[in-house]
């Protein structure tokens, strides 16, 4: 197999920074012993708690940096003033090929134009995109875009396509990930006309690595129709917060429900076990770890307020991502389908 | 107060026709003694099951049709073909004046079509919305635009915070509705253009009947942050599917948490009085009934699978709106908004 990984961390980003972020490195190392990490902040900060796992301490290299981009800092500002940041220089180790792929649970939006910059987008491609994993009641999925652009092209909607089955292909091992398009299905008015192209394309092009299921409505998501939705950032971004709010709901009426009397009370008690198995299941940790796709280089986003288990979770992402060389197979899977298109290279435009 | 209204009910709509919609009506008459009902479809069938409820039978009138629309018709047949169907004379009994609102469980976009010919838009708007109630951790809200169109200019979102706090109004009660504009919380690409428009018209404009209160990102419309949610039909019709898509895996989910061992069902049984008003608490039918709104007249969509207590709930909105004026409050509220607006009319022009 591959030589070992070396992992790339932002060590300042998120709710916790280093508490959070180093602990978290030290979970991935029991699971992978052969990875060594770059841990890039406030050498002090991040020194004490290595120093905290030991067998951590071998396999990490702290990498001092002063500054720091805050989570209210605008991108542009970021990209400006933050080229001595911990975020730019974790990401600027995978550009320098010293670390495989980099995690980062700060600034979304500043993680976003700095991986861009640094990184550069593959052949042919615009602009990246955010991927999430989302629970369903069949093996999770993959969606796409969250909110890396508005609006989208129905080349683009073609790219996120591919660059979702890449990664079910890594995460989820799946050779021909099943791929659905996110539509609304009021009959005429059935989808702009972006989301009509980029199905017309995906459907005639069966010979690409991916196994076009055609049109999947909001619904159909959580029953696990497909493994990567595909769809555009603004309705991408607004479908999966959407599904968090109501998932949340759900679970305060559920706890609310069964602590409403004291016979309630009593029969959570004795369902304890099935209980537990659904908060498990409702766990978010397991789904943290958002990459983005369509750069020269892995990147990987965590949520910002996740503890260290969730944080582990990205790394193991990202892990999967560079073992199964998702950018090679992207690279070539969008080639192929950027040959049979009979559409200009992209000139900036957007949607 | 107002004169008994005259409820007018295209009987043949919906997955069972006549059996759930003469029902629905015979339990709204229970709520409402005065009202009177026309009954547009099949009069065989219909009076078979107008038979059965006697109380019903004193206050209906069967309107004979021997066309129906059926739910895989494209919109434009149905309204080239469909001005005998019991969809539209149901439709044009209220453009005629002979009924307060409409009711219908038949296929969505041609009901659409139909409501927007036959009772034509009001002055100044382009474009009508559907609305729906949501459910939420606090009291319910509405959302629009569910799909009726795709994309919204700012005009047309401004128009929908309108529209949707007429509905507040009349289902609610609430004076001031507070109204949320649906966004997503990505830094500087923070939402499209047409949405920050109608942010900046919406907290300029503090005068307008309604309690602005700024952006508001998916997870927060199960929280009952907004009593109004307003965003454009192709990220509203994702953003409902997939929250009913969630509470449904959540649900299915549960239930098998409370059924995996001996101990759980009898924890199951124990708690089944909470579990029960849960189950209440997740019941759609209460929420049935849709306003197609900025049309001459009120047409309310009911969901086409529900029963006779669900299509009460739809004629319940549609009373709600008649007796409480939504359409002559809607008139001067988008009046006073368009005064302000230095915008041209609408030409014809799509998001």
């Amino acid at each position: 197999m591959a030589a070992p990984r070396t992992i790339s961390l932002d060590a300042m980003g998120g709710d916790q920074g280093p508490a959070v972020v180093v602990a978290g490195a030290a979970l991935a190392l029991e699971h992978h012993p052969d990875v060594s990490f770059l841990l890039f902040g406030d050498a002090a900060r991040i020194g004490e708690h290595v120093a905290r796992h030991p067998t951590l301490a071998e396999r990490a290299r702290v990498i001092h940096t002063e500054s720091v981009v805050e989570m209210q800092d605008k991108p542009s500002q970021a990209v400006r003033r933050g080229r001595k940041s911990s975020m730019w220089l974790a990401i600027e180790a995978v550009q320098k090929r010293e670390a495989d792929f980099v995690v980062s649970a700060g600034n979304t939006g500043a993680l976003m134009a700095m991986a861009k910059l640094v990184l550069t987008t593959m052949p042919g491609i615009e602009r990246p995109a955010i991927a999430a994993q989302w629970p369903t009641l069949a093996r999770p999925c993959i969606v796409l875009d969250l909110g890396a652009n508005i609006g989208a092209t129905a080349r683009q909607l073609a790219d996120f396509a591919l660059m979702g089955a890449a990664m079910a292909r890594a995460v989820f091992h799946i050779e021909r990930p099943r791929v659905g398009l996110l539509n609304i299905g009021v009959e005429e008015i059935k989808g702009i006309e972006e989301v009509r192209q980029a199905h017309a394309w995906l459907k005639e092009n069966a010979e690409l690595a991916i196994d076009y299921r055609g049109f999947v409505e909001g619904d159909q998501i959580g029953q696990g129709v497909a493994d990567v939705v595909v769809v555009e950032g603004f309705a991408g971004n607004i479908a999966l917060k959407t599904a968090e709010g109501t998932a949340k709901q759900m679970a305060a009426w559920m706890r609310e429900a069964m602590s409403s009397s004291l016979l309630s009370q009593l029969g959570a008690r004795l369902a304890q076990r099935g209980l537990n198995a659904l908060k498990a299941r409702m766990d978010t940790r397991r789904f943290n770890g958002g990459p983005f796709l369509g750069l020269n280089g892995i990147a990987i986003k965590s949520h910002g307020g996740i503890d260290a288990v969730g944080f582990a979770y990205a790394i193991e992402v990202g892990y999967q991502m560079a073992e199964n060389n998702v950018l090679g197979r992207l690279a070539s899977d969008l080639e192929a389908l950027h040959g049979k298109l009979n559409v200009p290279e992209p000139a900036g435009k957007s949607s």
